[in-house]
């Protein structure tokens, strides 16, 4: 059967990827006395009295909302919230399978900064996190800006924060199979959330020699259309060089983005992620004629750096550790936990998958402070 | 042990009354592949062909978002959103308990109608329905009438609809007990939601004379202070009496808000509903000297009025059926199916068990059109 047809037939099945569960029995009048009226107004007067004692008294430990208006959308561009749903509903069922974290879709119909903005402050009293999730770019960053000095929850912006973490796993990883440490000379391609993400990530590793893409060519001072945008920011962690001879080249900037000849022009023993997805920036065939290590997106191929590596273990750290901030120095801590979880390393197995129950394990005992 | 200790007790080893659950096992290759990436794109991209398509494909057809600000919360008047959570949990795991609807507590820091409304409106693409709990009924009145003529997704306003489905459903069968019909004449004591979803209902049945109080005394046509608010939807179906000798009286106006002389008044074989909880308007004791059938919002006291006879059942079916408003006749049947759940009706058994499996029953059998 073809994907698609698979796809769609498992969905209309199951009709949602997630469910409600109720952790106790609500039919005996004792419960209903003791979790509904009138026991359930000595809870509420608690919390009046003591607002942090929701955290022992409702679900507000364990749950977070995942947050998107399906603006940038896996491969799919600006789907919009509708068609997010599925994608949010797969990132909750992944969080509760690998983390036990609850998570909750909140797929809306909101698109400006300030909408974004009072729409997660709103929500802040009863979820104990907030995942955002496929926002384009640059409503996303300043989103995640305002919400992490403002929120007392924290916040977590995966397709940057959690793409930079299991990057840098997988090159922490690569750099012990060939001859190349954090001088390396590193080519990111593309300056999305991805790019950001990684970039500010490899930066604070202590890698120093980035050089930055977008679409329109590469980021220096002398550019004056990133002004006032997101891009700012990749001023602070660039150097001076071009990408000739670059060690590593990572790219996100969309499939079929690469040239072979970017390829041609690497250094020895090049280290090469092209991580577009569903399909890579050039085919994995052609990166494979110059490369012994290849990372892509897609979990037919080896080396998968995938998202879920990160965000369910680092919930599930910010949540049972109380972490009010995506601190760079935690994810690099997770980092490396996610690297160390790769017990047989190879060229074909920088990265461990989805499913190693070591991922989890390892964050959390690296976050414990 | 006391309700307080024992309550606290259970809430803080639950940690939550809900929690999520996946449908799946995502822990295989290839249910990655089908439920995450690359599969679930072809999913999103059947919902941007046909935005329909997510009823059978999500958990949209089965999911609804209890919306609370806690400004009118039980008992406790204004607690707020941090207070409200323990509450929605619990009507949470009632919907999933009692009707297998999965709900999601959104308690939120907002307070004006706009701002509530606009929320309402950016969550609609993630929920099959939307239920309104203990917001203030200035606020919630305007909130449930704007939303309900315009989103695409049923909105139920608990303390109105489902308070008038239990009301008419407990007076169904009173009047079954007693030589008195729709004629007879009838005092609500009350006029904030349950007071107007009670009158509403009422009248939509035929009951035509009803005399109705708020706290500044009886509400006629000559008061000024009601114009431009909810109230003024009670001048559509009061009469003009005066509330001597009325067969019925119904209080949602706070504990101790109703005098004894009041009951003394009444007309022959009375029927008395002190709704207010935790304690009722009068207490239980005084109301047994005048009448025989006596109800109150207490789970220790035969004849318990409470919503969760309705709100389970009711959304289920709204759900089910893809009822997009919640009609007068619809809300009638829902009644009757409750009234008709009690198998052994007498003056101390006038509504059903909540966890009588008939009720839910009843109610879709009576909704299915």
């Amino acid at each position: 059967m073809e994907l698609r047809d698979e796809a769609i037939k498992i969905h209309k099945k199951l009709r949602g990827k997630i469910t409600i569960k109720t952790k106790a029995n609500m039919k005996t009048e004792h419960m209903l006395k003791l979790l509904y009226t009138p026991g359930v107004a000595e809870i509420s007067k608690e919390i009046m009295r003591d607002k942090e004692s929701m955290y022992d008294l409702t679900w507000k430990s364990n749950v977070i909302a995942i947050l998107s208006n399906g603006t940038r959308l896996l491969g799919l561009g600006n789907a919009g919230p509708y068609a997010a749903l599925p994608v949010m509903e797969g990132k909750a069922a992944l969080l509760k399978s690998y983390a036990n974290v609850d998570a909750v879709p909140l797929c809306v119909s909101l698109y400006s900064l300030e909408d974004l903005e009072n729409f997660a402050k709103a929500i802040e009293p009863c979820f104990g996190g907030i995942n955002l999730e496929d926002i384009q770019t640059d409503v996303a960053y300043f989103l995640y800006e305002r919400l992490s000095n403002n929120l007392s929850i924290p916040v977590f912006h995966d397709d940057r924060h959690g793409t930079g973490i299991v990057v840098l796993a997988a090159l922490i990883n690569a750099f012990k199979l060939t001859n190349k440490g954090k001088e390396a000379k590193i080519t990111i391609y593309g300056a999305g959330s991805a790019g950001l993400g990684i970039a500010e990530l490899l930066n604070a590793y202590g890698m120093k020699n980035l050089i930055i893409y977008d679409s329109k060519g590469q980021i220096t001072e002398k550019r004056t259309d990133i002004k006032n945008t997101y891009k700012e920011v990749f001023l602070n962690f660039i150097s001076s060089e071009t990408y000739e001879r670059s060690d590593v080249l990572i790219a996100t900037s969309g499939p079929g983005s690469i040239d072979e000849r970017m390829l041609k022009n690497m250094a020895k023993e090049p280290i090469i992620f092209t991580l577009s997805n569903p399909q890579p920036d050039i085919p994995y065939e052609i990166s494979k004629k110059y490369a012994n290590i290849v990372a892509t997106g897609r979990s037919d191929i080896p080396n998968q750096v995938n998202n879920v590596l990160a965000f369910p273990g680092f919930f599930k750290a910010l949540l049972k550790y109380k972490i009010k901030k995506v601190r760079k120095d935690i994810q690099i801590k997770a980092a490396e936990a996610i690297a160390h979880a790769v017990s047989n390393l190879s060229y074909d197995s920088i990265l461990p998958r989805p499913f190693d129950k070591n991922v989890v394990k390892n964050i959390l005992k690296a976050l414990k402070s």
